[in-house]
């Protein structure tokens, strides 16, 4: 990838005017990836704008530099781009309106899922656990220097995408580029303060309700529960803000699949799954309409019967399992 | 410290029979630092009895290895040791019974406690996140070859004192000794799982009551609940099974001061106290008689009217609080 990684570094040298940009819903190695790029942009003395053409939420917008640094679609307005670098997104519908530019200019992507379909003149594709770790290399390839601000900056992606370096992504290029980053002043306490120990009091009185309505089945090890607009509404809590709490059911001894239905409109429910050691969730995800992971998978379904809806899952689930016996 | 390590090695060599002692009340990091150096030691063919004065907890006596290695205090009987090793406690009387034979052979101590007593004969007392992180330099040192199970091992101790690389203690080594020990074939995956996601159903039953009695105090910066003897008998908890919860309410937004009144024995209370960012809890303690760091401390207290306590405890708050305008 050192070749590609090179081209980039062409395309960069060769202009002065860049637009970096995120994908919609952006997540924190999307706006991680897009800060950092930007940072280590502007110490070579680019002109960058960094956009995304989406809401921010509120979790992620009180963070350093996304204010300042990130604008919304008409901060291109304009904007004399030679060169677009798209960060952590697959595809093009992913950027927004962002992707009409990339007929006036050069692009690069950049981005570590497996599904990418390479819509850049130059495309780095990598299966790092996270796109923030792509950035870090490129910066450092760059002799970007890395201070405290940009090393935070950095660090929230691959913390943010490991989960905090639980998935079965965090291999030990995660625990190097964090323990390079956390000693140039990376700080890991400030992003786990703002990501983890920032939960609205109402997400609290939610989960409450939400442990109410929980059920279990096949000796514990498959738990369900949901959460609808009438629960939502209580709190005042928007569907888009809604947590799913899957990880939590999952995080229940002896449990192998957990599953929340979550009402995002009105009779539309999204459906998370999880399992923690052997089931395949992506194939019940597949059977349902969806995709996903081996241990993370989801789907959406329109139904006035959720009660149904969640039999019918309960009951491929259990299927499954029969199988692998 | 290279030269007490040295020293360390020099008895080391000296003796076949050594036992290797952990603390009453195990946690993650003394089981991880008693297994290492175990499995180290047993690596340069001696004979060694691991031994701990106290039960361990379920969540850890599942973890590999320690049913096989980790013995009671029995398992020392006429056992002819040369060399005691106590890891990870800063006190003789955090060691039991053992420490009666101290008389019997020379001693050695690891902690990383800045409280140590220094009661071996050599004291390698230092400021590492975990005791576990010292074990591992000592097995270098040796030139014990890690594989899988032993990073593995290795690992628990490092992710369990850290908070899972959450605390104010992880610093760019912490993360470099993971990285060292992941790129072994550590399985911070299995430790995740048997660690964080290995919750008994009845505690999320004691979480949602818990929080029903949970009430916030100053603007919703003071959070504090309790967990009585009665409420842990509905679940069938054991006292010394019981989860504080005090992080769950420090993690709610906007909360500075996080407090869990535990009901250990009839009429006498565990208090747990956690602060975010600025208020230091070790001053409360101190004033109650207990003690701990500025963003953990805590104390016990016998009363008869827990609601006098709470009212105690949170004034004290609200005026060193006061303090800091």
């Amino acid at each position: 990838m050192i070749r590609t990684i090179e081209a980039i570094i062409g395309e960069i040298n060769k202009v002065k005017n860049i637009i970096v940009v995120g994908h919609i819903m952006p997540d924190g190695d999307d706006i991680s990836s897009v800060l950092s790029l930007t940072m280590g942009l502007e110490k070579l003395n680019k002109n960058v704008r960094a956009v995304i053409d989406d809401n921010i939420p509120g979790y992620l917008e009180e963070f350093p530099f996304v204010k300042d640094k990130i604008k919304s679609y008409d901060c291109i307005n304009k904007f004399p781009a030679e060169l677009i670098i798209s960060v952590d997104a697959s595809s093009p519908d992913r950027i927004g309106r962002v992707y009409e530019h990339f007929k006036y200019a050069r692009s690069i992507v950049i981005d570590h899922h497996a599904t990418n379909t390479y819509f850049g003149n130059i495309n780095w594709v990598d299966t790092y656990g996270a796109t923030a770790q792509m950035i870090l290399r490129l910066n450092k390839m760059l002799e970007i220097e890395y201070d405290k601000d940009i090393s935070t900056v950095n660090l929230l992606g691959i913390a943010t995408d490991t989960g905090f370096f639980r998935y079965s992504n965090t291999d030990a290029a995660v625990f190097e580029d964090v323990a390079w980053l956390v000693g140039k002043g990376g700080d890991i306490g400030l992003i786990s303060n703002m990501i983890l120990e920032n939960k609205p009091l109402e997400n609290l009185k939610l989960y409450k309700d939400f442990l109410d309505v929980m059920k279990l089945e096949k000796d514990n090890t498959i738990v369900y529960s949901h959460i609808t607009l009438d629960m939502l509404s209580k709190y005042n809590i928007l569907p888009k803000d809604a947590p799913s709490f899957v990880g939590e059911l999952r995080a229940i001894k002896g449990v192998e699949v957990a599953i929340t239905f979550l009402e995002a409109e009105k009779n539309v429910y999204h459906v998370s799954m999880r399992s923690k050691n052997w089931f395949d969730v992506s194939k019940v995800a597949v059977h349902f309409g969806g995709g996903g992971h081996p241990r993370a998978a989801g789907f959406s379904k329109e139904t006035h019967d959720l009660e149904k809806l969640e039999k019918e899952v309960i009951e491929t689930i259990k299927i499954l399992m029969e199988s692998y016996k």
